[in-house]
């Protein structure tokens, strides 16, 4: 059964199975923030062929991968969703079935965050599109942005980067597979296809923050005294997530805040695989520029970073160090060449040139 | 120059010259909404060669509509606007010139409602399609919901209906302009190309609500207390915009009330220039189905109905009443002939079938 069988009536009739029963029927959709929160709005726009492919990715997958951006967009903030709105252009040959799964994938995804589809728009299109805009809630006082890093600041990431590339990779060329074990096939391509926002991260952070540090132990130049306090007092914390990589993420984070970093290559964590199935270059290529493999990557003092990294554990690690530098270097202290000056604007095919 | 010219980089650098300057660099937006209001959500897709076409529309133009359907929506709520999020999917083709004049629509139509792009995505797409999200803040007692009509209620429009139809008509057919003043030519014309959302209605709504009704003069039930009146007060206004043509809007209103209603077709305002320039069957037929005139379609005691058309002037008029009937009625107070009965997924084309 095709899309244009049913027409865009009954195809609104079936979607709405995944929205709450309260959103249907008026204008626009009906939200209700927590006092004093502050509103966080992303908005994502994905074209078949360009951003996803039937290939290498399933309807529901493709809902689920969709969702999983948005969110890890609000979590890079520091915020809690809300909910998301699903704008969707559709060709009238493509399959109902298609369309009802990527709602699952979609759903399934927002479920596990306790979140859900609040409004939406289909439409015929030459193209299959997919806009997905989504808002949550933050305290005014807790947004994490990205020109806030500091010299002297530990570069903590969430966990290992170069899955989701190295599930791609084998989902576009099956024969790379042959000296993966199984268990490692499935986890590098599950990376790829159900990536995970790290909300979980949030509440671990803030409470790292809000917890005195011990007297004599700071090692960040305190806090000076800001003339409106309630208002906009620093939070000690930078970041963003690494959706277009580890590289681009610390080279947007160093040129918002006016400061460099060094990497320390052996610190970045890797999926275990990587150490028998790719070469030690091919393994820190994925792991800079791949991509899309959804953690946050953050910058804070040494002290609640360590504290960070422990409690998060599953490869979140330090990966280096602010420094008042204006290049973002790649050190590797196991070999004797020199650093690696990382750029923006170089995309994953021209790294090592 | 073309997009593919300047690259995504490039083509960013540009447009976030309409963007209020705090939200560049982020994932995400961060907007604060007053204490106490809920948000309201909305949001349009719209596709090249669908829903706007360079033979009818400019880009500047295009991108006024597109913020205006948006806006309309908010109106139709209660809300006023906080922003917009803007994802576009673009051809490599497009002239960069046509996208910054897209911009300048957009933000021409929301400077003049005090509100801004607040975020946005730029992607490679073979289809150009502009997928706008708008934020709006409203008291939570006082959304307009479609689902709130009752029996004996007055149906107001807010101003005349079908001249958008009517604009659309003469830039697709120009042969038709030719006994057409020069006047009535550009302001049927404007209508369909800078449609004005209703915003400006609401606080004159509010204020005649807020309003004590003299002793006596009471022609709708009271409303019954409320367990909870601080969270659901029943507000006494039903309604929608017409971007759909005005007989759809009553319907919905009429199917998610469960109610019907009987419009009078003499009392349905239209533009001047219909009177010398259509008959009278194909006057009505662009006032009821010829949609995008995104004027409201409240229903409220006659009192406050009266008052409001009042103040308002400018075509606003009382349409109709809601009955407690199970259809709508289009009633004709000058024919003899039996009313006809108006039904929803009735198309333009289908008219009079």
């Amino acid at each position: 059964m095709q899309i244009r069988d049913i027409g865009e009536q009954g195809l609104l009739e079936r979607l709405q199975r995944f929205c709450p029963p309260e959103i249907i029927g008026d204008d626009a959709a009906v939200l209700v923030t927590k006092p004093g929160k502050s509103l966080v709005v992303t908005t994502d726009v994905l074209v078949d062929g360009v951003h996803f492919s039937e290939i290498t990715t399933s309807a529901v997958d493709a809902g689920w991968r969709a969702a999983a951006a948005n969110l890890s967009d609000l979590a890079a903030m520091g915020a809690s969703p809300l909910g998301i709105t699903v704008g969707l252009g559709l060709r009238g040959e493509v399959s109902v079935n298609w369309v009802e799964e990527l709602y699952q994938g979609i759903t399934q995804c927002l479920q596990k965050y306790n979140t859900s589809i609040v409004g939406g728009d289909v439409v015929r299109s030459p193209v299959t599109t997919l806009s997905i805009t989504a808002f949550g809630q933050a305290h005014p006082h807790q947004i994490i942005r990205r020109n806030q890093a500091k010299v002297g600041d530990a570069i903590v990431v969430t966990g290992v980067h170069g899955a989701s590339h190295a599930g791609l990779e084998l989902l576009l060329h099956p024969e790379l597979r042959h000296n993966l074990t199984q268990g490692d096939y499935t986890a590098l391509i599950r990376a790829h296809q159900r990536p995970q926002p790290r909300l979980d991260v949030l509440p671990i952070l803030w409470s790292i923050l809000s917890s005195p540090i011990p007297q004599g132990q700071e090692n960040h130049p305190p806090i000076p005294p800001s003339p409106h306090p309630p208002l906009s007092p620093l939070l000690p914390v930078a970041g963003m997530d690494s959706s277009d990589g580890l590289a681009d993420a610390v080279l947007q984070i160093c040129r918002a805040s006016g400061v460099g970093a060094v990497l320390e290559s052996t610190q970045i964590p890797l999926p275990d695989a990587f150490n028998y199935w790719l070469t030690k270059e091919k393994a820190l290529l994925y792991a800079l520029y791949g991509g899309e493999d959804f953690e946050l990557v953050l910058c804070l003092p040494s002290l609640p970073a360590d504290e960070l990294v422990q409690q998060l554990g599953n490869g979140a690690a330090i990966v280096g160090t602010i420094t008042s530098d204006s290049k973002v270097l790649l050190h590797d202290q196991n070999a004797k060449k020199t650093d690696q000056v990382l750029t923006l604007g170089r995309g994953f095919q021209h790294f090592g040139q």
